[in-house]
């Protein structure tokens, strides 16, 4: 009997988080909240430029070859200094977009994320992108699995609603 | 018993529609027009950049504060006038793809709008944006509803296809 | 019966891939091949500036219109040279990421595109881009099936992960 025939059945929602942007970002978070606030399993997959969606800031202590440390200086340090995909200016247009959202008591991408914490959604990074960007788990936020693309893959073939956000 | 144990139900497809350049734009009215055309009851959910494209153009007479003045001044005044995601060149490369469209005779974007409204495709406007872009329901094409991201998910969560064109 | 019921069946798999960068059509691949390595039937559908991903390059020989030239003189000449989607530098950023791919034993996109086909992976690529940009058939690598967006749909229908990569 497949999930669909059981309505009482939770179920399942996953969203790749491959863009590193504030705007596709926050559109992330908020379907996956949302989702989870409806009793949807959710689980985010985060991939290359989402990893840093996910840091904590502070000082990062992983090892990192040449090409990572020069990649490390030009990312964001963490999910509160993620530029905008378009009309960035300059870090001026992410500025603006969090004014209006605090304005309108609209949540912002760190109080989202806490809220996905609190609403138990999954949060996974990818291995491989993680080895390839030279990140490490120390550097990321609470409560993050490091997990590669078949676990990704065998959550989404049971999932209902499965996106990719690049 | 679900929808797939039954192929004389109809299925459904939503299609998050975030992106405001044409070509993606195209790309979602396409596949929303195709699956329609196939009797698929298709919604789609314009977030972000992608509520430029049902803005109907003309006089805006929204109640705007100054960011969201500014922003409008940005953002192009239809889905006539989208740029393109690559290759834009001020212009030029969405003029250009136009140009080689019409020498196809494929349907231009404003033609697929109208098709995709007479497949009864059903189009929502994310509140939640509306309100932090500044735009109001006056600037938007006829038959657009507005509706928050619980909706959204309440569709997405009964669909066989479920795309992000981000 | 549906797919769901029987778990015996093999489970279906889309991925649209409309981005032409380095990343993201690594990304698409990386998904297909996982997927595809566990047992689900799987499609990708290139469409837009995805369909560079499929160039085999060598001079092209198709007949295109003076537009398309210019097109084909500014896009990549096949899949080996792609750019970043972000963080380019005028092709600095792909190199690195090839160099550090390489470095950690990752799979290059050439031979993830070679892990593709050998798992039978069905590449479909989209006829009205195809038109649009004036490529031709013959400028495609092996095994590619040209067909439209009723095709895709058709294939989607019945998958359980769908994806639209950007």
């Amino acid at each position: 009997m497949s999930l669909q025939d059981n309505p009482q059945q939770p179920k399942k929602a996953t969203i790749v988080v491959f863009a590193g942007s504030l705007d596709k970002v926050m559109a992330a978070f908020i379907i996956a909240t949302t989702a989870a606030a409806m009793g949807i399993e959710t689980t985010m997959f985060f991939t290359f430029w989402g990893l840093t969606a996910l840091k904590k800031g502070g000082p990062g202590e992983c090892k990192r070859n040449w090409m990572q440390k020069m990649l490390a200086l030009m990312l964001p340090r963490r999910a509160d200094s993620l530029p905008l995909s378009q009309l960035n200016m300059g870090g001026m247009g992410s500025a603006m977009l969090k004014k209006i959202m605090a304005q309108k008591n609209f949540s912002s991408l760190p109080e989202l994320i806490e809220a996905a914490q609190d609403l138990e959604v999954r949060m996974i990074a990818c291995q491989m992108s993680m080895d390839a960007m030279g990140f490490c788990k120390e550097e990321l936020i609470e409560g993050v699995q490091i997990a590669g693309a078949a676990t990704y893959v065998g959550e989404a073939r049971d999932g209902q609603i499965n996106l990719f956000i690049g």
